[in-house]
């Protein structure tokens, strides 16, 4: 049996074939569809280690158990005859930004589009464990999806625990709707975790199991995956929540096969989205000179606290290559920097954004 | 300004930047998303050339011209208002295969998975251009979609033709509809065009514009690309309907990185889907020792001749390696090939699909 551990790193800019694997299945948000503030479903971006699970939900359960008092067994309708919440959140995934480190860590080869902004319909998690009555004692809860497959050698189901503290804030749901309609199987139908502010691997799909424990959780996706290392035999700080990033709508058309922007000269609005899980949005600047000279952009309102906030600048563009960037800073003083530290598993790269274009002096004949 | 050519071929076995650009742009169908008959909105495929236009509805226009008796100009409203007609149809991308051609065309980096099969609803063709009376002289009739860019040196609007005797096949639907919802963005809201048995690049989205010509069109995506050739300076045949094709959904678990499948040793039943643009799918074959020995699979029922086809294989797996392959064969004799000829765009590649499993005595622990 392969028991391969996590192939390293690859110095070289190629991606190699089993990077592609992970590329083909694994899709981001096509830059362009910031332009929507709820992403609307299949523009999401998804990161599925093992298959999508096909669910049964007439015969499938939520167990929640472990150090509770009370141990609770609901299936999907008594779920959704419970009080529902809707939620927008942003979600974005802890290797955002992997495959433009350097050396690149081998895993989904993202560059900068593994993000989306969804609302969730659901259960608030917090009510549930209430109900089954935390003993003393406890001091995290585990989350089990059904989706099943082999991962640095080790075989397992998709597991990862939080908090208790965490899991009781009140913004956490067991969703089982997405932008109104029913969880798609690929955003972990029947039900999924949401936690708002932590980055996607967080949000457990194809929830099956809730463990209430009162030891540190160590499975494979917490002690192994998900910790900011520099090399293997450290034990590397736990990835939790998201980093300020900002992301524009790339201005003008593409060229198909390089994705350089092209735009005539004049005036544009550079429009685009920004977030960070670790404090409000408080400012966002762009720079057409790839960073030297940066001005603020005008924040868009602040709507709910765990979903992005639009901003826009103008932009008097001149004809000749230019490089846009864009940077969010967070209520908290977080900043995305022009260079993230390096890390081997390639997590919460926030670099800004670079984006080349081509300004023509006349008006392009298309 | 950018004016590049298409970059050609790359003979190493590594994706380059600019491919993996549009790797996390376009994505493919997980394979086992070959479980659902229809496939859930977000698994279908998506190959999209330059950006996703955003179309206000209420003042979108379809215009109908050209060598015809009268042109039609129409509202969403007035084309939902007409009797609708809804089709399960089997699209695939003319690029699926791409990726694992050698020396590999640069462009969209398929492996296998450019394909879906989608409940389309919308109303026929024919029946808007017999309304508009199509002149005498007229050959093919020419659809241009709003998504606009920059590809092998051309500023252009995305635009196809067909031959006039194909856009009048009754079985040609303009959709405005998916899987019973309205039309997701990507897939080209609020109209497109579907063409039953063709390769994707002909089912144009975002459609605003159809004009009836009397000269054969000559634009960049039917003169330039979507032709087999061996050389730039070829003229090459047009691609033009999906060769048969033959997809299983993987036996057991994957291994995330390597996606390697493990399963235990014991009885299991191997699924697929296939079709062909060509004819009916007569058969369907598997073979579980790398193509040596082949057997018949067993044909789901045939509903839509449009649609893939169900089949499914009796395997007794022993442990060891093995590598599953399964061949389709239409009605018209044409076969899966072990081995596809090559071509310059990468096109119309479908050799068989090989599946390497490790099979391991014992039960596994997950």
């Amino acid at each position: 049996m392969l028991r391969s551990e996590l192939p390293g790193v690859d110095p070289s800019g190629q991606i190699s074939a089993a990077e592609l694997q992970l590329a083909a299945r694994n899709h981001g948000l096509p830059l362009e569809a910031l332009a929507y503030d709820v992403t609307p479903a299949g523009l999401h971006y998804l990161l599925i280690h093992y298959d999508i699970p096909v669910v049964d939900p007439a015969t499938w359960r939520l167990q929640v158990g472990g150090r509770v008092g009370g141990e609770l067994e609901l299936s999907l309708d008594e779920l959704r005859a419970r009080p529902a919440v809707t939620r927008a959140v942003t979600m974005e995934c802890a290797g955002n930004g992997r495959a433009r480190l350097s050396p690149r860590p081998i895993s989904q080869p993202w560059l900068l589009e593994a993000v989306g902004n969804a609302e969730w319909t659901g259960v608030p998690l917090g009510a549930l464990l209430e109900e089954a009555r935390v003993a003393e004692g406890a001091i995290e809860v585990v989350f089990r999806g059904l989706d099943r497959g082999v991962e640095g050698g080790v075989a397992q189901q998709y597991e990862r625990s939080l908090p208790l503290g965490e899991a009781m804030r009140e913004e956490v749901l067991l969703a089982y709707a997405m932008n109104g309609g029913p969880l798609p199987p690929q955003h972990g139908f029947p039900l999924r975790l949401v936690v708002p502010g932590w980055y996607g691997m967080t949000s457990v799909k194809w929830l099956a199991q809730i463990a209430v424990v009162d030891e540190p959780f160590d499975g494979y996706q917490q002690a192994r995956g998900y910790r900011l290392r520099q090399a293997p035999e450290e034990e590397g700080e736990p990835v939790t929540r998201i980093h300020p990033r900002s992301l524009m709508v790339p201005p003008g058309v593409p060229e198909f096969a390089t994705r350089m922007r092209v735009l005539a000269a004049g005036p544009v609005t550079v429009r685009g989205r920004a977030w960070s899980g670790l404090g409000e949005v408080a400012r966002v600047e762009v720079s057409a000179d790839g960073g030297e000279r940066w001005s603020d952009a005008r924040l868009g309102p602040s709507g709910s606290r765990w979903a992005w906030r639009a901003w826009e600048w103008e932009w008097d563009a001149e004809p000749g290559e230019h490089e846009l960037c864009c940077r969010a800073t967070d209520a908290a003083g977080n900043a995305q920097p022009l260079e993230a530290p390096w890390n081997l598993g390639g997590y919460a790269n926030n670099e800004v954004q670079r984006v080349p274009v081509d300004v023509e002096a006349s008006q392009l004949d298309v």
